[in-house]
């Protein structure tokens, strides 16, 4: 069975979360990716001493090529890359392509099929395009903090890089869309994502709230339901940890009423409709929170899963980097590294029947792959590559050995 | 100029926020995305009185269809539809298209070319699969509560329905893999995407910190970097709200410092390099807080802009809901609704070059294209229409109008 992506070539610039994820879908698709970086390699290398995890999270099934794209040779090697590739992806900041000299217009000159992802964190143009961008600045920017924590408490941002994220996924939808264009029209095209962009829908609760009701909600809800419109809605305490629970149907409701064994609510006017429990949120709450403060959290969950009412526990992120669920389901992979040994990564989301994700392999070390791939694609020779690392133009395999 | 997805037919089950943003996504690249709602409108519509906006919000450029899938003539309808389209899109809990009838072998017998897109809390398998899921549970369950708030306060759920929206929007990247490797095969497939396995790539800071500390990290930093492996990067307080700031390089530090004119620090040894400040990050802080603290944030940002030091200010809902940037990028479009008059709904955040969104136009009421769907790709009479709309297996505009 072929893989969806197979026979796809794809030029991966990308660097810290946004691109590399981006670019780690395409590959669990079957693309071939090409993880072009610096000498040194991308900024996300130094984070902390030797290759740091985050890297091996969003390597994996890459190829490594390390090629300095500020000298002429380089630029010129990149090129003829350009030409047999069907796909580039880059998320540096604004204007780094077009200083290079590699920009979109340069690019699809030399290779009008190219489809050309750009993934910035305020987007190509608008005011705010030339700002420097990233995750926590986007979250500020964007009302993921105005909306996460107490309202009597500051703003706090995700714990997860949830606008990195965001806008590499979305990229890769791009990018996929734009495949299948091209194969109608024969052309490629320029794809562009604002990490800015992609947070705003993300806010439909809180925005429902503001533009129904002009802004007399509180921004910020805690663990309540954004918009104030759903109840039960809430982390609620147990003896020994939280437990999210929420109903968003009148039937949840009476089957949770029955579950605390309070009966005697279940045809109480307060409760009836959403519309009426979320006027009467507090009161809601302060119900379930007493049954739960004395009870265990998992217990709770046991009862909640035979009674079908949504709810779980909340988990450490040490439970979570164990959870049986995500293990099942091959989204937390173990893996081998050459030189780290056993390691966890993650596994593709998106799950296709007929391009399945099989094998897993390790995020690639700087210029691991470099003379092959340069041989490969370009038909460079032995002396020919000898020469540009002699040059620091590129950096392989080979020289890496030598340095240990 | 054709659009990406035109001639593609979307059959769009979606109901809340992630089957919607998936095939919202669907609908701006040119699909002709039919959203088929049971008689009374998916769940969603009775969250406020009247079409709450979150709907508005998320169903633009689609055709509405109300129609009875508990119904035998409705299924019949909905299965003669299936064989004329492209895709179905459906985020109901786990085994209820299988309890229709219209479960993925159903349809895949019926059109081998249909590409079967579902949407999950957990997935269709796993030992969480049966669970009810939704974006608050998947957050406490994946970890976002977990590395959410600061670390001597409860767990925080992140203020935007991010499970939900991953989860669409990885979907829809899904699809267009799907499409693009149709073509090569003339065949559809299933396409699935569990939101809890879109959360576990996001916390990549988090789980890099985990894997290769051994957990001895806190898990919840408030505002401070999910592996403490970034310094400065906070969110500091200013005479008139906060501002985010951060440096990802040595050379944004050192420029940040000649702002702050602290050029004293320049070439102090507790502050070289990242790994250097992170091991200080609370006199970082300090140093930065105390700089902050007696300025306005936009004084600050003009600053920070100049200097190119990656920064933002806290913006409000109220702020974000009129942001220039989202506005001149028309990622914030306001729009006509027959009803509710001028609405504000969400553009494209994927910008294709060769298909860009011209025209968004008001998600459809209940029913608002029940006939004309109905008429053009089924050839329904108006006779047999009346028949359905009678037995309250189809609903219609004109039955919408007679009930006002």
């Amino acid at each position: 069975m072929k893989k969806a992506l197979e026979g796809t070539i794809v030029l991966d610039l990308g660097q810290i979360y946004n691109g590399p994820y981006c670019s780690l879908m395409l590959a669990f698709q079957g693309a071939k990716v090409i993880k072009i970086e610096p000498i040194n390699g991308e900024n996300l290398r130094v984070r902390r001493k030797g290759d740091c995890h985050e890297l091996l999270m969003l390597n994996s099934n890459k190829l490594g090529v390390s090629l300095d794209l500020k000298s002429e040779e380089g630029k010129e090697i990149f090129l003829e890359l350009v030409k047999r590739a069907d796909v580039v992806v880059e998320n540096f900041s604004l204007g780094a392509m077009e200083r290079l000299g590699l920009g979109y217009d340069v690019l699809s000159t030399i290779n009008p099929r190219i489809i050309y992802a750009s993934g910035k964190g305020y987007g190509l143009e608008g005011p705010y395009a030339n700002r420097p961008a990233m995750d926590l600045t986007i979250q500020a920017m964007g009302g993921v903090m105005a909306t996460t924590g107490f309202a009597d408490k500051p703003p706090v941002k995700a714990g997860p890089a949830l606008c990195d994220f965001l806008g590499g996924i979305h990229l890769f939808g791009g990018i996929a869309t734009a495949l299948y264009q091209r194969e109608k029209t024969g052309k490629g095209q320029l794809v562009e994502v604002s990490m800015h962009d992609t947070i705003y829908p993300t806010l439909a609760s809180a925005l429902g709230a503001y533009y129904s009701q002009g802004g007399k909600v509180s921004q910020r809800t805690g663990n309540q339901h954004s918009g104030m419109a759903t109840a039960p809605y809430n982390v609620y305490p147990t003896e020994d940890g939280y437990i999210a629970i929420l109903c968003v149907a009148d039937r949840q409701w009476k089957s949770l009423l029955k579950v605390m064994e309070k009966e005697e609510l279940l045809n109480d006017e307060r409760f009836q409709t959403n519309i009426d429990r979320s006027a009467n949120t507090y009161i809601v709450d302060e119900i379930v929170t007493n049954w739960t403060s004395n009870r265990k959290k998992l217990d709770i969950a046991d009862m909640l899963i035979k009674a079908n009412v949504p709810h779980a526990p909340v988990q450490s992120i040490a439970e979570v980097a164990e959870d049986p669920h995500l293990t099942y389901r091959g989204m937390i992979r173990e893996i081998e590294h050459p030189k780290e040994g056993k390691i966890k990564v993650p596994g593709s989301p998106i799950r296709l029947s007929d391009s399945p994700l099989t094998e897993v392999f390790a995020a690639p070390m700087i210029g691991e792959h470099t003379d092959e791939v340069l041989q490969d694609l370009l038909g460079l020779t032995e002396g020919k590559l000898e020469e540009l690392r002699d040059k620091n133009i590129i950096r392989s395999k080979e020289k890496m050995t030598q340095e240990k």
